[in-house]
């Protein structure tokens, strides 16, 4: 396996690639430790839906990708993959602006399941939602 | 009351907004009926994540955003707005290419929540995932 | 791979130990096809809340019940084994007497994951809530 | 408003009449503090299912009933009334036997919408399984 650094790196690395959904949405790692994440999302006009507030949608794609990348920092990249299972998120207070970060955590990890969590915070430090996801761990074929 | 068609061409027009979150993402309306939609994304690199395949937000926030156009047809938009408590979304299979669609259809509407659930189907028509929404609605100030 | 007629008949067997917890809360199989399941239990006065309601455990209960019994009509009962990895639950709307059914279906099995959702049914045929659950499928050691 | 011991006692109180649903399972409510709650649920053969675990739906019975009970605790119960809009539980670890417990918290109270999560463990303080649930908050009728 892989040495602590070498994963943290990999996980920032490939999250940074400018072609993917990460960027769409500008996203961005701003720490890892074992099991857990911190992202930040700054936001824009580009996430609001038609009333002014940050869609659900981006909220659930900063929510996912947190609790993804909390789960990295516990696996063997070169030989482990994840998909996603399942989400569930709950909305607590609209968001207009300002930087979104989101505090992902692994609150479970077995042989083939990883469970795992999120906090997403507005820039006050309010708690605006807070989500749980399931993934499945599966060697790389 | 508006009329439905009236209902139903606000929606297609805020939707169709193109500073909106729904242009970011490339999401469009392509049918409405009384308590359903019909929503397409057609899938770019940019939905990608860095394993090749469509991140599990992109298909959160399409699922999010049929359920609450299926919901706009029953409601009275000039007078109520919707916000979403809660979501929760399995996903069934990868995506990596072809036109994502997703069909949305409230399943009861109160007072004051309204439950709606949304199929993704991919270019194949293969369902690649499902989700469950809570919204609140509420009267606007 | 036993015949479909062995598999009906060990689940309906197995759910209908006197000792196990479809018999704490009155729950039985009433029909069983590929994929499907209806399940019903008669509300006692047992099953309520202090406010007079069908408790939301009792519901959770008979919903994945139902979807354990839909996805065990797939299953290879000799070899394989489920266990629950997460469950959803939306109420919409109170029950407090006559009975429950509850309609399990499958949506989708694979290798080591199934997906199934319950509809419950009050006497009147109203739906009072709609479930998600999550199944791991283990070889049997 | 009741003070907070009243309302403390009636929680209890309600929660131990020996007719309902908490009688049946054997829940009961060990400890209360505002937004927040401690139950327990002493495993017996009842609870189990046929595999010999105990199912998932009294693990979600108890986790439901540990949510409401925290949310109780700042509610007006002389006024308002709680149903349960939906619960999302995690099941992260098989119990056969031993005592559950159950920390209930509230993590949001608006004015018609509150949002808590329960953590339940086994006897040796092992996180079993973790539970959201949604309510709605009514004026009495």
């Amino acid at each position: 396996m892989e040495d602590r650094e070498s994963r943290y790196e990999r996980i920032v690395r490939l999250r940074s690639d400018p072609s993917t959904y990460y960027a769409l949405l500008g996203m961005r790692v701003e720490g890892l430790e074992e099991g857990k994440s911190r992202l930040v999302l700054p936001v824009e006009k580009k996430h609001l839906n038609a009333g002014g507030v940050v869609h659900g949608g981006a909220l659930a794609s900063l929510a996912d990708a947190s609790i993804a990348a909390a789960l990295a920092t516990l696996m063997d990249l070169e030989r482990e993959g994840m998909i996603t299972v399942e989400m569930k998120i709950n909305y607590l207070a609209p968001v207009r602006d300002g930087q979104l970060s989101a505090e992902g955590k692994v609150i479970q990890k077995g042989r083939s399941i990883a469970v795992g969590e999120s906090c997403l915070y507005d820039s006050s430090g309010k708690l605006v939602a807070k989500a749980t996801a399931t993934f499945m761990i599966q060697p790389r074929s």
